[in-house]
């Protein structure tokens, strides 16, 4: 079936299954001592300029938990918004893991609202309330829009002031970038993120993830961390080659661009039907978009994809859900105008 | 200072505290193996019917988690309102000592709302989200609002219905069945409470909280939770000797009604004035009413209580903050006339 | 029944209970605001040093837990002697609250084994294990014996040059303090402990337990860890009196000397018999003999009292197990006298 | 640098990329849902018989530590021999992850001491002490020996006897199924085990780990348990593709002869020197050899592997460090001899 479930659903990008052929010759030494390893971090710490120190863990849960934990006791708080990713669709793993509260804001189109946060603050007076310590979001967010560099200004502003740390869930990192066309590290350490999960399953890869610590004061026991938490491969070889692949003449952008462009042809495709509307601006490979249940039901039967809300939106008609259409580096064209003329005949 | 602010502030019931002085004598088994322990057990069995299995902690803090750590693995979560204590007020503990998530819906005058718990009972569905398996509520709420009988019946049946456990934070349960002139066994045992927290500590003991299990499938193993979790004094003849005074002759009830009466009192008293209006109905020993900031600044002169909300509320004129003031078993007539007439002043 | 079991089985000391009476009038500011806690936090100060800053938590297994807690992450490991109290009879709670490992020495006497240690300390080069972060040693041990000044500064000085934090865990600190006739700080901070559990309950407190932290340091948060950890009593008075009471006159040091000393009768009693052999020396409460089993459950049929080890020890006589006695501040002459006729009767 | 210091130094085998390879075109569903999973869960399933309940993870640390905890409650605690992986080289992930105690018995050539374990059990008596849940051994154990049929028969009715939960480590079943010339779920499901960890990565897989529940009872939640865990990879036909290749054809089987013969060579060629000695039988594809430190430091200039003990072993010479060599599927003949020859050289 035709699937516009998820950028996770596509295989690895070929160059990057050809780099972990290659690097699957020949002994190497185990837990990131090879060279593989080596290479991948400096090619990170190039992309993401000096002060970036980064680790591979297996998996972006892991990747956002674990960065996370690196800068919070289970007596502080994460401050994030309502649809984040930690929040909703990890399983608890920050609970579990940190043993610390999530205290949400209103989801303002996916972004953080500030204003909320500050009000949080207050709590950090006394003994009987978490107190928020990190502030964290997702660069492109849940609901497919992306923070502007003013607006990540202004958050690494409003934490270095209110002495938050600042964590960036960048699971969909390359996807802001292309959509901003600026580089990874002008939307990570120019805007003063201190921890940076930066993923590429979503775009390209087969597995692994990188913490990307840039606050030279964090994660300096890092390495037991990810080691006691279950994430460190003997054979890490496999993880690295995939990442110098990926970083290899910017291979993340060229991919990332083409799920962005395919979703912008699905928007604008969409933007001329009468039923269907936006429920958040598209600016990067996700469009979260509002229809008839019937035509979403009838849509169904030929597509795979993901309901996100079968109750009415404010201002949307009384019976429309929301759906979520996802595109990835290998959607073509040709799939996006079938979907979209699906779509349109689901009236 | 005179203060109005908790009903934490009193000294112990003279009765409790000549409880612990006869208790003071000779030799006993250590760890709970003593007869007070025995007979307050029992005593608390005879109080809330046979199927109760009481075992006492330390504190309130603890009787919660501990009583919530016997129903929960960290890949569930709580189904709370957001005025929880065990949500607001224990500093992160449940996610800290369980792992798992609170999910909270919006208090209805300090009620859980189960419309909104039932909508998200659908997170059962996909490992990754936690899923709810426990519903906590506060009886007499953090609002100082009490659940009716049937309420409380509905709310069981939800529980039932769902294969949710019914769990009570029980530290103003006193409050709540003096007011509704029933037992202590008719709004837990008899409602289908699976697991309590009885408190005394508002209503005239030192220290110590009983948690009881209900539910015979839970709790087998709670003496080693409860070891391990820091909670087993050796010399437990001292918490048991004050709930076996404060079991005998109902104490509990009469201190119960005393704080309430003086709360009625109080709020007759406020009633009939122009610059306070109560933001939740007075049910228990706790009033919450809005005034004029001015006001409340020049009454913290004299008097020492919490202000709530800073903020305006919905409803209310521009400028009037949320002030909590509650009696105890101690406060007198004389005292809540004299508050009253200052408020009263302080236009 | 007569009972030689432990110290904890005695009534508190009447100017304890009278303390806490006299505390039992009026309002007071709850969780520690209160003048009582004010003034026995400065008792502590005076009795410990100016380096000290004491918490109250409600028992030892916290007061240990959460002082350990202070100086670990999951990954560091304590090392302690394997008949420390943290690691036999806490029920895992250093792992289940601290989630760390415990390495141990072989016991020597009940003391820690530094040569061991030592050995220990290259496990601190791989990923892979986890490495120690802190020492700890129990104060009289739990084999009754107590470590000299010497001892506790060459741990001491072992600590600093290997870069670990010395913890003592003090429940039976007044005996140490009172056999060796010493002051308290003499062998807590004039040695170089940074973080001390002290405890009273085995010596004529109802409950309740200081934490001290003497390293600058360490503890900072300590006041959010107490509160989530649930040891954060709303009505602290009640521990803060008992302790103004223990330290007034030297209350501690006064109750602890008429333990010692009828321990240190009793072991002159036993040691006339051929019957009878110590396994450890007898230096300050505590009596660990070995007798023929059937002398020992001859004397059960009177006494009450814990067997310790059922099986052979090495250098005694087949057959003989290990059985321990404790004397309390209680314990009169008559009946040790008594127990000693007893002891010799069961032959 | 030529290396024998472990077999997760290899690359994967040639089949075990192609499977890969050949998974990684169009479309797949994610987080499991796929149908290479499909076919690899239902290969297991064949290979471990019927009541196998298999579930992929990243890895083998993961694989045991979730496992275990599907078993485990924090007060209860594992039983495991003191040089078990569990113990040793995990960072303290059980303690930190379950939070409950682990119980070392003396190792006997790697292998568990029933008699030990025996008397540990009086341990469940008291509150006090976490109590034994759980037995857990590794087949091939870390010292390279290998538990026979029979021995793994009277583990697993001393398990069931004393209603102990049965767990193996299989990182390197494969050696042992193949030492023994049995089938894996002959040394897994018909000696009674109820939680496997099954690894593939030290005998030709990139990474991924199976745990296969074989106990009806355990593990219906171990989805909720391995998503907050952090081991749910989203691309999932990448660890099933892998499996798939393990087990066609016996793979896993034909590697680990391959180790395993390998290793034996080595061990024949060694035994004729008078300067190395065997530390534990030689039964897998591990050599534990003592040898003069000297000859040690010489080998090390030409050759990577490594040492276990510095110490003299008891019954060895002066002087006799312990090292470590292992064979893996991919090592050659010509690489054995030469090493051989170097050892020979070493004098």
């Amino acid at each position: 079936m035709k699937s516009f479930a998820s950028d996770n659903i596509s295989a690895a990008h070929p160059a990057v299954m050809q780099a972990m052929e290659r690097a699957n010759h020949g002994s190497a030494k185990p837990y990131g001592q090879d060279e593989w390893t080596e290479k991948a971090l400096a090619a990170l710490q190039q992309t993401f300029g000096e002060t970036a120190r980064p680790s591979f863990v297996m998996l972006g849960t892991a990747a956002n938990v674990l960065g996370l934990k690196s800068m919070l006791q289970s007596h502080q708080a994460i401050l994030c918004s309502d649809s984040s990713h930690i929040h909703v669709d990890e399983c608890g793993a920050p609970e579990a893991i940190i043993g610390c509260k999530i205290i949400t804001t209103p989801s303002v189109n996916g972004k953080i609202c500030l204003e909320t946060c500050r009000a949080r603050l207050s709590m950090r007076e006394a003994v009987h309330h978490s107190y928020p310590k990190v502030l964290s979001i997702t660069q492109q967010t849940e609901s497919g829009t992306i923070y502007t560099i003013a607006e990540l200004q202004e958050i690494g502003r409003f934490c270095r002031e209110n002495k938050l740390y600042f964590h960036m869930d960048g699971a969909r990192l390359a996807n802001a970038a292309a959509a901003l066309n600026v580089s990874l590290k002008a939307i990570t350490a120019d805007v003063g993120v201190d921890v940076l999960s930066f993923g590429g399953t979503k775009n390209g890869l087969l597995m692994g993830e990188a913490v990307i610590f840039f606050n030279p004061e964090l994660g300096q026991e890092f390495h037991y961390l990810r080691k006691q938490h279950m994430q460190l491969t003997s054979k890490m070889r496999y993880i690295a080659a995939q990442f110098l692949a990926y970083l290899e003449n910017d291979l993340w952008r060229t991919n990332a661009q083409a799920a962005n462009s395919t979703a912008a042809l699905l928007a604008q495709e969409l933007g001329t039907l009468d039923h269907v509307r936006f429920a958040f601006p598209v600016e990067g490979n996700a469009l979260f978009v509002r229809m008839p249940k019937a035509s979403l039901e009838r849509l169904a039967k030929d597509y795979y994809f993901y309901i996100f809300d079968e109750e009415d939106g404010p201002g949307f008609p009384a019976g429309w859900a929301m759906a979520r259409f996802l595109t990835a580096f290998d959607t073509t064209k040709e799939e996006v105008l079938a979907f979209a003329k699906a779509i349109a005949l689901c009236k």
